[in-house]
């Protein structure tokens, strides 16, 4: 419902790190956030990699493997579909460049700049071994799945990305 | 929340192109709109396939690969898992068929009958450069995200497929 | 909207059967029905296997097919990146264990025991040739859209996964 402001929210779970889900996911945010709505952004397991500075992650031999294969920053996202081995992340970011369309990293830091709030997932960073110092500065606090949920419960709009 | 006629509403967002989840996208868009939802469908990137003729798209190098790769229409998407080079939208075809579940393109077809608001993403269109005149007669003129935000805003139930 | 009893629901499709989408989706689920929301699991097309007991499926060819490929239950699943034939499942299995997350069929037997419903799809069922007897004991009768939809008009949570 309205906050007592009148603000309508938006509250999405970002669970996917493809580079094609991520832009949708930052192209509704960033639109709801410029309609004047309330943005909440949770990130949980390949969809942290939208908050990740471009640094290496990982304690154990697994969490390094995965901070080797799944690591870099947003930028480093293949698309969902014709991902060739980073030729189709080069392709889009060539055709949405044509078109004056941001490219993923300029969406995610203007998410940060319209107020979106960008909340890692707990769990998903113990789990994946990504410490929150790997975030960048815009990024939230981590929290759990009932923060997520108190917010959803209030949002006129929930989507699961 | 319902309209002056106390109708109820569902807006979804639909980036996939994959077999299986049009099908669900459009088992749940007629569902909904044959109880007397009011239906509005968002068709994003790989989406917009659901909406397409069988015609070759693209300007540029680029927009005609994506023309060739991801060319056809609705008819030839391929499920996301299975896939088997065709084989598997032929197998699930088949035993759609023999439960007398309806084919995608009749699905397709079905929404339009019912009134779903079938909307293609203008920025998606640009960017896989994918012209109006490619799609069916049934779809509506394109949107952005802000026209898709405003319906959800005032949707009973909102869904990212 | 709330219930009589003020109670708040939650209403989502799982139409995904990978390893982390249903770990994502009965975490939230989990996470609602602790937060004493109601919580409404309709489980579609993949997704299915989230409800079956370590049995054979299937009767023409096709139906067998996919009960082989497609077979098992939810302890099978395979994360929808890094599947290394099955190592990916185990490497996720001890990340999880380490931070003392519950195991994936641990999460679904908490679900029944948090009463959260657990409803399989009877058109993805007969599609699908997944018979009702092959679901665990705590799913429930197979429903259609229909049901899904009416519950989600309620909600004030919708996700689809």
């Amino acid at each position: 419902m309205p906050d007592e402001n009148g603000k309508k929210s938006l509250a999405m779970v970002v669970m996917s790190g493809d580079f094609d889900k991520l832009v949708g996911a930052f192209i509704i945010a960033n639109g709801a956030a410029a309609m004047g709505m309330d943005v909440t952004m949770f990130f949980t397991f390949w969809g942290l990699r939208a908050l990740k500075k471009n640094v290496r992650t990982g304690t154990t031999l697994f969490g390094k493997m995965i901070g080797l294969m799944y690591g870099g920053d947003v930028s480093k996202s293949h698309p969902s579909k014709f991902s060739f081995g980073g030729m189709g992340r080069w392709m889009f970011n060539k055709m949405m460049g044509n078109h004056k369309v941001q490219t993923l990293p300029q969406m995610r830091d203007l998410a940060v700049e319209l107020g979106v709030g960008l909340y890692p997932c707990q769990m998903s960073m113990d789990v994946m071994e990504i410490p929150q110092e790997s975030f960048i500065d815009g990024a939230q606090d981590p929290v759990g799945v009932g923060f997520f949920l108190l917010k959803a419960q209030e949002a006129e709009v929930q989507l699961f990305i």
